[in-house]
């Protein structure tokens, strides 16, 4: 047989299969407790309604919903989003302002196909969301963390950063950013924060990406203007997903961004799908036009919150002494960071044997810090066997901190 | 405002809006008949079982055809297109071989990240499939055209590049083709010369890359079997797509490869979109498992052959002297080439003034040729709308003849 590897481009040749993706493979058993996964709970879908719109959709639109559709998306879409877009305070968004991506996913794809060279840079926070890191190394770039603290990434830090930087005469490409409920540490950034985070894009003339898919599982009321809000300047690049608010099946997301960058974002997804799922955009506008995203938000935020509320509770009772972790007052994880002595990502095959499933730290962290923490996943497992997981934990941590 | 396009890549600031694409939206008034698109008849598609199907995926299926799923895509339709691809004459085919891509597009993406650097040589058909030279440039590779003659690729033309570029010290990527009413210009390649195509890629150890997305839209009963059904050698990439024999707006496509490429290409894909749109994919599973997908593919043979032979009458009676049209024993599409002295780019803005549309043939050539053909659809207007708009094309073109 022909060894056909040698033909890789140099990006492939780099791509190894995820340790993770592997580890969680393993985590499939069925008697294993999993809070590794980002998944919302499978009792959360809104199975009756989404049968009626689905039947409705291809009643009235049939034809429409399964053709090509154009690749910033499904018109009436875009235009829904505009409008919930403007209430959360992002000015003069219209249409011609958004594209309906498949996922968040491909928007981060997106984002490194039309920024990254190899070599070039771009800034993430230390810890960051996993997925956006795989797809900005896809693109052979070297990733610079700035530290979070409670409220967010430290803008401080990143101010000296720059600075350095600028001394080298470096440029990073973006600074990649989860400002609310953030992944994986549940952490939120605050207002007055999220204007000094503009003030120094502004200053550097950076790009900023505003990973947004938690922002609306708010457990305890306060909500905050997206960074974009803000953006006097079009320098933000908004995303947020139908995935965890509706159903992450469907592979729906979007882009909230200035005319030329969405122009030039589009012809970058062109070449890559054509265009997103019609059928599921649809499904999605209407759901969207009969109010009924918003009682499902507040359903399931109902839903999680006890949830949160537990694993809390859970934590409390079962975590060894000098544990740290943030109340998150949203979104789906719980960040929880270890005594010294533990090495989380060694642990895991310890923890597995226990049946009891999370994603280490270091996966998140592009410095190679992160060893004693771990995320813990709350929406999708029962109740029950957050309290049972929990205390395997534990029962884990205790045998590996002698 | 800041002008942030200074922090394009290299790749996107070669990418520029696509020409074809700004007619075509021109070509969107609805008093324009347009051949241009590579659309199913609207007419075609399965809305009463569909409407019953998704009642039925939501009803036995829901909170998993919901959920995230795996990169790879969802077994059973994995295992539904194994034993499709065996029936078709592909050998050793699992569900292991298969990965379901959010249309072929991306499957098409899929192959140009993980094997093309910038630099890097493809060969393809000339003419060849659109979609296909821009998912492949936008890696930034060369493409280097090998003719096509009746039958399909010439594959003696073929061996003589190969050895030439050898000699040069020049390895191409891959060989991409479309062996089966080919688009755009409607040939098969017969069985005999799929062999001798796996015989030169033996030969220099290629890779190849076969694209059947018509292959089962057949109106004359020859059925021949896809170029991977000779692979010995584990050396060709496979990929076919519901989009033209279900519902485009779905976006399901699959490869059929080695279990090493296989691999490879899942890694490249999960940085992409994490996983395909499972709902439609479970929609998919259920048609093909109650036996409707053959039904299908007869109803829309059965609607697209006499379009077929609509149009080839009308062209007969409305084309100049000279022209020429082979009769595309499948697919959707014509390929007519025009006497000498026609530019059928500069005679598109006249045929939209006579309210009709077509992709020009030059767009399908990456060595500037084709200026004098354009490519028709049959399988999107109705019947009515084929006599008159070939008529108006007529006119046309004896407008620009003088």
């Amino acid at each position: 047989m022909s060894n056909l590897s040698r033909l890789y481009s140099d990006r492939a040749g780099k791509m190894r299969k995820s340790e993770i993706r592997e580890l969680l493979k393993v985590a499939q058993d069925p008697e294993i407790i999993s809070f590794a996964g980002g998944l919302p709970s499978p009792q959360s879908f809104p199975l009756t309604e989404l049968e009626e719109i689905s039947a409705e959709v291809l009643k009235e639109n049939g034809p429409t919903a399964l053709q090509y559709g154009t690749t910033e998306g499904v018109l009436q879409l875009r235009e829904d989003i505009a409008r919930q877009s403007k209430k959360e305070g992002m000015k003069d968004v219209s249409a011609e302002n958004i594209i309906i991506t498949s996922g968040s996913q491909q928007a981060l794809d997106v984002v490194g196909k039309m920024f990254l060279n190899p070599g070039d840079l771009a800034i993430v926070e230390l810890p960051s969301y996993l997925g956006g890191l795989n797809a900005f190394r896809a693109y052979e770039c070297n990733l610079a963390g700035v530290p979070l603290v409670d409220d967010g990434m430290d803008v401080d830090a990143l101010d000296e950063k720059l600075k350095c930087l600028k001394k080298d005469g470096l440029e990073p490409k973006f600074i990649y950013v989860v400002p609310t409920y953030q992944n994986p540490a549940g952490v939120v950034m605050p207002e007055k924060k999220r204007k000094k985070l503009i003030d120094v894009a502004n200053e550097y003339d950076l790009l900023v990406v505003e990973d947004d898919p938690y922002g609306k599982l708010n457990y305890d009321g306060h909500h905050v203007k997206p960074i974009k809000a803000f953006d006097d300047e079009d320098r933000v690049i908004y995303m947020s997903t139908f995935s965890k608010i509706l159903a992450p099946g469907f592979r729906l997301a979007w882009t909230v961004a200035s005319e030329e960058l969405t122009r030039k974002m589009m012809i970058c997804k062109q070449a890559v799908d054509l265009c997103t799922n019609t059928f599921s955009q649809y499904i999605a506008s209407e759901f969207m036009r009969r109010g009924s995203l918003d009682l499902h938000i507040m359903k399931i935020t109902e839903m999680y919150k006890p949830k949160r509320d537990l694993m809390m509770a859970e934590l409390k009772q079962h975590m060894p002494n000098g544990y740290k972790c943030n109340e998150p007052g949203g979104g789906m994880f719980a960040w929880v960071t270890l005594p010294e002595g533990i090495d989380t990502e060694i642990m895991f095959l310890d923890a597995l044997k226990e049946k009891v499933a999370y994603v280490h730290g270091k996966a998140f962290c592009v410095d190679g810090t992160g060893g004693r923490s771990m995320r813990l996943n709350f929406s999708y497992a029962d109740p029950s066997l957050i309290s049972d997981g929990v205390e395997r934990l534990g029962r884990v941590i205790k045998r590996n901190l002698k």
